[in-house]
């Protein structure tokens, strides 16, 4: 049964300050808990059904995690999920990897301003689709550990490195000849697109107003996803994953 | 003003039942009213601010729409959205063309029982993007005049036809040699893909369930897209797109 005060301690990391002053997430649902538990990340508590500790046994002794277990309506009654969620993690934030230079022929996304969190969890899933193992995000991007955005990611959280830092000096710390792709609506079709070299950074704009102009002098080529028919414009999670697909089919 | 009749009636179509007894749905936010007061879809009745009919007297006029000033606040009161839209229209649902033979060199999407509302959404924005002008969906397919359907669709509402109607009754009318691409975990890879005709229908299955089995029969091809990373899988719409987006560029 959960305790007053576990309730309220849940409750309270649905909020970004609680987050930030714990160091400490959410992660709901079965089957990302379960990819959790299985992984070497740091769960501070779980709270589950008796049929999930039943299901899971195995893999929650092996983790060594402290489990409360309570009723589906307790765990919904801490969620953000609508569901009849049959689990629920404390997280504990890892630290972020001093990593500032990626390897020559790695790809990396940067994100400037996504303000969305379904949005960045769809870029997440999508970066781990296509073995893009770092996302780098502007500080004013959406926080990486918003219930909607670990939602989203669908698990790929636990293998995609996130951090957040100004985009100027990340583009300063790069080796001088880096590629830098930056997605817009009047650049080079990503169909006719050829690199130069393997790896580089892959540059998105917020939803609303695209790459700042302030990084735009970071851009080596601009690319463009070429339209077909009358829609304006694509959701950039979406913009995101054609643009990975046609880079890996480009490169393999 | 608002009158109390006049906000009963837009919020009742909030609910499906309403949309379909009275053959209307709500269309939201200022640009998508500006863009469907441009078609020549019918609309029944415009609710905006001072703002939005000074600013688009001219589209007003020449559309002939009655025509209810009110304040931010009651539009928001009465709308499904949060942010605060200059415009609200309610639309007469258009007769469903009878148009059960695509073209030969068209795409089409099929759309094999999608659950929500957003993935319905994107995948009209998609078709439009790609130059796609009719999506068939299954009788259990999420219903196209949800108000979260039409905002996630941007606009391509206005230009993508959507009919529904059971699956196999639309591959019955098909002709016999219509290629029919199924997304599925485990086909050809659509980068090594090589159609042996121009069009065709691009069958995707339900968020939770993938294509459904009775449905599998119909499927010329099996097709997936090529993973470089670890997510087990791709959100439905972003798939469609990336599939979309090989489609046409091996055609081109």
């Amino acid at each position: 049964m959960l305790s007053k005060n576990q309730a309220k301690t849940l409750r309270a990391l649905h909020r970004k300050k609680a987050r930030r002053e714990q160091q400490q997430f959410l992660v709901e649902g079965e089957k990302v808990v379960a990819e959790l538990l299985a992984s070497n990340w740091s769960v501070q508590a779980l709270y589950a059904t008796p049929t999930f500790t039943a299901q899971y046994a195995g893999l929650i002794q092996q983790s060594g995690v402290s489990i409360t277990e309570c009723s589906a309506a307790e765990l919904t009654s801490v969620s953000t999920l609508v569901s009849n969620d049959a689990a629920l993690a404390v997280v504990n934030c890892p630290a972020v990897a001093d990593n500032n230079s990626p390897s020559a022929d790695k790809w990396v996304l940067a994100l400037d301003d996504i303000n969305d969190p379904g949005n960045l969890g769809s870029l997440l899933r999508i970066a781990d689709w296509y073995g893009i193992r770092r996302i780098v995000c502007s500080p004013q991007t959406t926080e990486l550990y918003n219930p909607k955005v670990i939602a989203a990611s669908k698990g790929s959280f636990l293998r995609v490195q996130v951090d957040y830092q100004p985009l100027d000096a990340f583009f300063d710390a790069l080796p001088a000849n880096t590629a830098v792709l930056g997605a817009y609506l009047d650049g080079e079709s990503i169909h006719a697109f050829r690199p130069q070299q393997r790896g580089g950074i892959l540059l998105l704009g917020s939803e609303a107003h695209g790459i700042s102009s302030a990084l735009a002098a970071r851009v080596t080529q601009r690319i463009t996803i070429p339209a077909f028919g009358a829609a304006e414009s694509l959701n950039v999670a979406v913009a995101a994953a054609v643009l990975c697909d046609n880079l890996r089919r480009i490169e393999s």
